[in-house]
């Protein structure tokens, strides 16, 4: 946030100079202060809601007429959010990253833009339903959208509680809240019913949304204070992407640049300055580790970066923690794949070279299992192994990537060499090693350096727009910008899809660096 | 109203053509809903609150997408107020004039801009205390404020209901609200502290007021309808003034005009479109036919008119509704008074002349008493008298009502003479005979026909400002323009006042037009 903390803020504490009244200036007393913050603030638009005019004389008196004022800035109009004694310190934020699984909360210093503490939670409507599907469904049933808001509100407030007594801050001196999500999380952390995101055509209430209020929605912060909530495109491309698009900065630039965000769904944008095209597409839950055997989120005890000796057949393996191990997450599944492949112990089609495999390879029930921790040295007190459909999903997760990639450069008329950078958002982003996700064709044959992990760019992207007028304005500006590509799965996508079901592809002029290892032929895997 | 009946509106009905959603657009409800009434209107910013966002998807698809969109000006921006089938119709609208003892209600149809009815009742705040001094006093006792609030919000919703069932519409069918009322009366319509109103020095909680919505007042009409409440000058300048600016058009025009509206207190505003200068001053609640023995206000049995036949002394009394007399009003008491004065009854000094007032002079416990009409002709069965005192009240306000119009005159630089217009708004003005006003030294001895009555002028203007748009604007632009003067109460304005303590004037000559009759010296009235 640092290279942001000099730019403006939209909410911000003013110290103006409120003149008391007298006979010679008998001013009504809201008007009086609102002339006098105009003053300050060098602006000729400021207002105060209703239920705050009740207060003013009040406070004014109590303060002797020395108060700061907190405002933030709506159009072109500073909306009063309180008054408080001059000596008053403190104004605070709250960014919030809605996912799916995990809510992240940051809370930031708005008059220094820092990060105070980020933290999460599970998302508590996982208790209804793991996916964004099954919460929908249970949306359409008597209270069920109620109780979905609920759920998430609640959660939220105990976590606001808690980051405000560790603080030593009043949840009132928190003026600002900024929330990106995926577009059904934007519909059940607003209460608007996300029935028709679904179903043909596909509809969401509403993609645009004004500030709205902390009241609105429940959440125990300044009642007063402004709610920005990222818009989406569309159903299937939501806020969180705006705040990735915003704080990847791609939309900053001339040079053509691509951002990905990869989960369930694979959300791609490329364009700079003058235009962006984004699409999304199921890309199958095989890259966050959601389908493999082992599979699970990167965390401790979890196997997140594998290299195999090429000399040796030796597993180099590194585990999160540097404990026993008990899974393995996407990033480190990329790895071990990617790296299986190149010791010849997979063949293009992914499928096991069982005298390659040596004595790793065992069957189960008829599915062939490579061994890859065992049982005296995992965690779990049992093998951890890769199976052949554990395999298979990848690649077809890889290829649906693939795919994605190869239809939006082809629509968009920019060859893979042409992108100056290439973003990867998420967890996924974080840990993958690009160079394995090359050799798997999930990615194009670009220098590595192309590729830049961002890590969670719907909490950056929050965070800037709560801190920075312009980063709020160009949330809008930047919406208008997104064509949206509607991904036919016609025969042509078929065909693409189909050719990049290899590894690293059925053309391999397109990965001239993909070259496997060319081991002795008896070496197998140890 | 005729002749703004073109005027732009500021709250409008209209029927968007909203295209039902397909796989080729599936733009978000709410935003292909405002897309569609922004072409409709050809504007480019037309917004819906949240409270209306959860509501639009079922009732879009209740009307198969063909709904009217009921919207207000808010700024530059349209708000949305509701949605409702294509073929609805009527659009309503309440202009309030909160009066102290008087609550005037206009039912407006808002496509026509015609009065569908107009009405009253009493402020049911009497009963806390006849005038706004004493519920001042009552505010500031534990839960006095919000007795007083809602005893005026639960009478207008009373009428608001009685006013919707004779006309057969719906309350939510009424989807705006423009109110005007004093200083005091505006705070305690809006619930906010009047305390600082009646304390040095002298101090408003709000002058300027956004648009409020009917829900933050409790009023029964549609929730999200707008209420625009008239903002004040000052504690002693309120918002019916500036609805009374705006009806008569005295900021309209480049000659300068003058509008008085007389109750307890004189207020008083002269100018043209280029300045308005203010003024305020006590004058006695005489004028309203308060403190006359026999005095009242205008109605059935009241007399309101009064002429003495110079020939034969014979009073020729006018009865409102022609039955027997019960009472007199505050023009009935000023033609009286003007008409003993020209008789010889009275003298320059408002005493009685006994040799003049013949039979009818009467002395009880010391004190004179003219007998107006005998108990045999009352209604009352008592004679109706005039006291002394009742003359030395009315003189002392006569010639506090000369004195701010002097003062003002003075401060301006602008002689009675250019006065092009002296509009007198208000019950006083509807019936005020401006030749016995003049006779008395109240008003300037102009030609009578730059007298205009204008009646109701606050109900008059909030009506204007509710159906037009034009009008509303100008509240703002009338209220900036207006440079209050504080009337000081010093040496000067008490030798001004004394010099107007006399009938007409001690200068004969400010009122060459006033000349006593001469009867026969042996005539007294009959």
């Amino acid at each position: 946030m640092g290279s942001n903390s000099k730019e403006k803020p939209w909410i911000q504490g003013v110290v103006p100079q409120v003149i008391p009244p007298s006979l010679e200036d008998n001013t009504a007393d809201v008007d009086r202060l609102l002339k006098a913050i105009k003053k300050s603030m060098g602006t000729s638009s400021v207002t105060a809601g209703f239920s705050l005019l009740k207060q003013i004389p009040r406070r004014l008196r109590e303060c002797d007429f020395s108060v700061r004022a907190i405002l933030y800035k709506s159009h072109d109009t500073w909306q009063l959010i309180d008054i408080q004694p001059a000596q008053s310190t403190g104004i605070y934020g709250l960014a919030l990253d809605l996912g799916t699984s995990t809510v992240v909360i940051r809370l930031m210093d708005l008059s220094t833009s820092k990060i105070m503490e980020e933290t999460n939670f599970h998302n508590p409507q996982i208790e209804i339903g793991p996916d964004v599907l099954s919460r929908i469904h249970f949306a359409a049933t008597k209270g069920g959208l109620e109780k979905l808001q609920s759920l998430l509100i609640e959660a939220l407030n105990r976590e606001i509680n808690r980051l405000t007594e560790t603080h030593a801050i009043a949840p009132e001196s928190i003026a600002g809240i900024s929330a990106a999500g995926n577009t059904a999380m934007t519909h059940l952390f607003l209460g608007l019913d996300p029935y028709w995101i679904i179903r043909e055509p596909y509809i969401p209430v509403v993609n645009g949304l004004q500030l709205l209020r902390a009241s609105d929605l429940g959440i125990c912060v300044h009642p007063q204070a402004p709610v920005l909530v990222f818009p989406n495109v569309g159903s299937y491309f939501g806020g969180d992407l705006i705040a990735g698009i915003l704080s990847s900065g791609i939309a900053e630039g001339e040079d053509i640049s691509l951002l990905v965000d990869v989960g369930t769904n694979a959300e791609v944008v490329i364009g700079n300055r003058d235009w962006l095209m984004a699409c999304a597409g199921a890309a199958g839950p095989a890259l966050e580790g959601g389908v493999a055997g082992m599979g699970m989120m990167a965390g401790p005890g979890v196997i997140d970066r594998v290299a195999i000796d090429p000399e040796t057949g030796r597993f180099d393996i590194n585990v999160i923690g540097h404990q026993p191990p008990v899974g393995i997450c996407g990033s480190g599944l990329i790895d071990l794949v990617a790296q299986l492949f190149l010791a010849g112990a997979i063949d293009m089609r992914g499928k096991f070279v069982p005298a390659r495999c040596g004595p790793r390879l065992a069957v189960r029930d008829g599915v062939p299992h490579l061994i890859i921790v065992s049982s005296t040295h995992s965690g779990t007190g049992e093998h951890l192994t890769l199976s052949q459909p554990d395999i298979d999903a990848l690649i077809r997760s890889k290829a649906a990537m693939y795919t994605i990639l190869t239809t939006i450069s082809n629509t968009v008329n920019v060859p893979f060499r042409e992108i100056h950078r290439f973003y990867v958002a998420g967890t996924f982003g974080a840990y993958i090693n690009p160079g394995s996700a090359v050799t798997l064709g999930m990615i194009p044959d670009l220098p590595l350096d192309t590729y830049v992990p961002l890590g969670n760019t719907s909490i950056e992207g929050a965070s800037r727009a709560l801190v920075s007028a312009r980063s709020r304005d160009r949330i809008s500006e930047i919406r208008d910008m997104i064509t949206y590509l509607e991904l036919n799965v016609n025969q042509e996508f078929m065909n693409l899809f189909s050719a990049a079901k290899f590894i690293p592809h059925t053309d391999r002029s397109l990965f001239p660096s993909v070259k496997p290892y060319t081991p002795s032929p008896n070496l197998s895997l140890k």
